[in-house]
């Protein structure tokens, strides 16, 4: 690592020879693959990406020049040459975090990873340097997987529209996004890609224009009087140029001199440009391009000469799902899956072996996703579509407008939803059983283990009407935890040991046995608490009124926003029905989390069994201090009146 | 009408002359003009489709083939051929929907008004064809428009990959949306249309290489050998072609004949394949075809000679806002507005008029005009976003990961938001104040009329590090409501008279005269009210708590979902202060409303103030029944005592 490690910013590139630069590249593979199998992290496509960031360095003036990474995992390269070379503690709480982050330097812009974001920006901040006057250059990287992602479209729609603001994009074509690109997309860009002949071909043709002196000139002219040269006719970029675009390329992503040649060309543009880099995920990492399935696109531990993982992980939430998902199409054959670009990350890909006619990748494109379902529906089909819950914020408006306004029957499954933890703020899967609410006829279901997540995914998919939603955590899921009984539609999971509890705890999800947890802690305070899980949150089910009126405070419990949650959905509920029993609803308080692990994450927000029973144990002290104080004069409260009659209060509102 | 009348049905048209047809064509436009002059509606765009209709009817077999509308508001046609002839009631309760609408025809399958959807359910439904074995038909018809729209983008990719699945996609070009198309793909559609001599140049050219024996045939021949041939060289319609669908046009779309033709064609395809036909928005109707701006998309009642309205209306929201963002303009340099295809409608006109540099119009791509807002806002700028609030739910992904996440200063301004009424369903402007809760950062203004439309517009563009939204009423705005008082940020609309007061009555925005008049009929059954408008509603105000707290009762009211609204913020406020009054939350329930005026709505979801103060005054003597039995034996209760101190209890979280 002699010359990577005297590389402490962009700079440092200017004065490498083209030999030293082969070399640094070189470092810089061995360190990735080094840092990264001891940390995990994304390690495929930075090692795809290790030329053309050296370029974009050496041609560009970072930060005066803003260099903005699409879904910024591939930006590892970029933060080695931006003076932060310490990968030890990659993702967790402290270190350096998997995506550009503007905290660490003054070269990182966009923090946000979800994909097809980096044109829009670019959009933004070059109109913002032509309407201020700067001649600062804006350079957006994205990858073909992301460019099949709607936002792109509407960008380059834009982009193309002023043809003298300039404004560089690098098209880093892997030929695959998380799994291999798919769609029209691709099959234009796999055109370009094998048409590097098309500049001989250029030259035959003209050669034999010229050998032709009545008729070749006027056609030659005839051509070039079109709104096109002949070289744009032969060469199909036209996708491209058809918008207005600049193209230059394809130019191959490897060669460090082609790249910054082309870089230079597309500087001196005056205008939009799109430079097309041909690059390979995995870049000099054999078990990385072994790889078919794209297990190297991000890692976990690995050992860094055979890429296996260290470390087996057991039993997770998606394997639940995706075995599960291959009994239910044996079952049924209307049932079929969707996924947007990450059949394996989510589980489908079992279903996709067992019925590849019955799964649909739609590329990064989760809107589509959504109506497409909606289509499928409409059509006789029961569509799942399993996407990270994150990533459903996409299609937030086609769930709404185009799933549920038509009553279609389909699923979807919000993986690794909840606190994710190192992924940073973005991924964590903390907004949709919040904006979900809002959705009328949608009903959510928040298994709390293996069992639940079969048996609510089939409840899910009889549902023929109305959307439905499964959404659970990432990574293993815990032990079974068996229900004592039944209230309506909920899961009884612990009885109180009294006919006049003092705490109806309502457990959310994969958070039953940290409430199992919080009951015992309120047990050894003398507090009676009954722990229900609802099992579909959303509708609230109709015992759980009945149910709170019975006890003297309600506390709920959720791994998601506590703005708009689960905890207010019961809350309105209660007051619904007229039953205002004092509520504390606990959940993750509504700010953007830093990257960390989950445990630290939510010991930070106080979500842990200790954190709440502490402060239940506080609310039930002071009504009981209230409560003495009457109980002394006048007997029982509302509250004890109801839980002796067991009977509810006559709701106010119907 | 002799010939319109006697269409019960699409086959009705099979045994029609080409004269009757254009005698139909030519009685259809005039039964539009007079029907829509009447009750208001959708004009100009289906002036612009009744020869593009016929023909799609006569073609296909509907409904066993599928015609699908975008932002169905072009579907007037559509709905005269299938048997729905009496427009007297258009958009009003009980009358035809403006959108198509399952209840009223078979023939009918999308409800959803937000634009660029059909595309995905296309390829929905064509999916689910190719799967059951279907023969049918699926004919998605899009305008020019539409196609900015990044779903549209995301779905023709989806739609390309399947070569042999049959998907006719009629483009209806008009050149506009809303407003003119803007961006690189309307430049193409331009090329599109101005190369109709392309036929005649390629015979042209062809004829000239025949003419050449030694060098025309190799030439043709390798121009040929290429991917594609010297026709497709030729034709620009390489936008869609290098996606790999199949091109036919462009049509003019008025020449019935043609399009029957081209549509025939496209029928024979066994792939996706485009038609491109080109047609003008207000067709046969002389003021449509001069209004330049637009006026004629929509239009309420007009003389259907001259176009004009007959009922002026006074100062509107939107008027409001216009004038206040060109007085801004002028006052800082650095404020830019941005509109998505909508400048008039929101208001940017005057703007643009103003400043025509400093506004971007981005098409029908909300998730563009908000993530380049975050970029002109990191470049330096304060972004104004104009869009319905409806339309925001496209945008809430970006709104939350690229504005909220980057801390970006930029302000949203939601027009036609709440109960909108006659446009059905998905025009309400009724989840925004939900799924915002959830961002972090973000600040939500609901101003009462137009003085606080002003001020708090100003609030929030002077709001550097963090999004801001200001949400208003579609329509005319009421007399001003002034403040009697001030409690911390939020205005007191009416003091309650006594120390003691019964009812906190938390208005929201344009609801506040409502408000003041529940408060009136409380007085009259003896309860008294303290009315307060937060004016900022997320997040609450700090003085929420300790104020409810001086009080029996807590009544929010809102023009919003219930669903984690304004309500349950401020119960989940008050529950963290540990303030358990209790509460009581009126807004629209969690349901899709059906096309009525927005009187009729109100009235049906109980949103009046007779029903709420009904509702509040049953709550208040529940409570003084409970109170009365306490009192007489326990002295007061716990929220009297912090009424009388003026002291909040201790807060049991922080």
């Amino acid at each position: 690592m002699a010359l990577l490690t005297r590389i402490r910013g962009p700079r440092d590139l200017d004065r490498l020879s083209p030999e030293q630069l082969d070399r640094l590249a070189s470092e810089i593979r061995t360190f990735l693959v080094d840092a990264v199998s001891k940390t995990g992290g994304h390690l495929g496509p930075n090692l795809g990406v290790v030329e053309l960031t050296i370029a974009l360095h050496r041609v560009f003036e970072s930060p005066k020049d803003k260099i903005l990474w699409d879904t910024g995992h591939q930006s590892y390269v970029h933060k080695l040459l931006t003076g932060r070379q310490d990968f030890s503690r990659l993702k967790m709480k402290g270190g350096l975090s998997g995506y550009p982050a503007r905290a660490e330097s003054e070269h990182d812009f966009i923090e946000n990873s979800h994909a097809s974001t980096v044109l829009g920006w670019a959009d933004g901040l070059a109109k913002a340097n032509e309407l201020l006057g700067r001649d600062d250059h804006v350079v957006a990287v994205i990858g073909d997987g992301a460019l099949t992602g709607g936002m792109a479209w509407e960008a380059l729609n834009n982009i193309a529209d002023a043809k003298d603001r300039p404004l560089v994009i690098v098209v880093n074509d892997n030929e695959r996004s998380y799994a291999p690109t798919i769609g029209g997309l691709a099959n234009h860009l796999a055109t370009l890609r094998t048409t590097d002949g098309y500049e001989r071909f250029l030259a035959r043709t003209k050669d034999i224009l010229d050998r032709t002196p009545v008729v070749g000139k006027p056609l030659y002219e005839t051509l070039h009087g079109a709104k096109k040269g002949l070289k744009d006719f032969i060469a199909p970029q036209g996708l491209f140029e058809d918008l207005g675009l600049k193209y230059v390329g394809p130019i191959d992503g490897h060669d460090l001199a082609a790249v910054e040649s082309a870089l230079q060309r597309a500087k001196r543009f005056n205008g939009p440009v799109i430079v097309h880099c041909l690059t390979e995920k995995g870049r000099g990492y054999q078990p990385a391009l072994q790889d078919e399935a794209d297990r190297f696109h991000a890692v976990g531990k690995i050992h860094p000469d055979t890429g296996l993982p260290i470390a087996s992980s057991g039993a997770d939430w998606t394997s639940v799902f995706a075995d599960e998902m291959v009994a239910l199409g044996k079952e049924r054959e209307d049932i079929v899956a969707i996924t947007a670009a990450m059949l394996q990350p989510v589980g489908l890909d079992k279903f996709a072996k067992a019925f590849p006619d019955r799964v649909y990748d739609v590329g990064i494109a989760e809107q589509h996703a959504a109506v497409s379902a909606a289509g499928l529906a409409t059509g006789g089909l029961h569509p799942v579509v399993a996407v990270y819950a994150t990533f459903l914020n996409r299609a937030f408006d086609q769930v709404l407008m185009d799933v549920a306004l038509h009553d279609c029957g389909v699923t979807f499954v919000l993986d690794r939803a909840g606190v994710t933890g190192t992924d940073g703020a973005s991924h964590n899967g903390m907004w949709d059983m919040s904006i979900l609410q809002v959705v009328p006829n949608l009903r959510i279901a928040a298994p709390r283990d293996a069992d639940q997540v079969r048996a609510q995914l089939r409840e899910a998919v009889a549902v023929e009407d109305a959307p439905t939603v499964v959404r659970y955590s990432k990574g293993a899921v815990g032990p079974a935890v068996e229900a004592v009984g039944r209230v309506g539609g909920m899961d009884v999971l612990r009885e109180p040991g009294t006919d006049r509890p003092d705490v109806l705890l309502v457990s959310i999800g994969a958070l039953a046995p940290m409430c199992l947890e919080i009951a015992d802690l309120l047990d050894k305070q003398g507090i009676s608490t009954t722990v229900v899980d609802p099992r579909w949150v959303k509708p609230v089910d109709e015992a759980m009124a009945p149910l709170a009126d019975r006890h003297r405070v309600v506390v709920t419990v959720e791994d998601n926003g506590r703005a708009g949650g689960v905890g207010s959905a019961v809350a309105q509920a209660l007051r619904d029905a007229g039953v205002d029993v004092p509520l504390r609803d606990f959940g993750i308080p509504p700010r953007f989390l830093d990257h960390a692990s989950r445990a630290q994450i939510l010991t930070e927000i106080g979500l842990t069994a200790p954190d709440i029973a502490r402060q239940v144990t506080g609310l039930v002290s002071k009504l009981d201090g209230l409560h003495q104080s009457r109980v002394d004069t006048a007997g029982e409260t509302r509250a004890e009146a109801a839980a002796r009659t067991g009977k509810a209060t006559e709701p106010v509102r119907d």
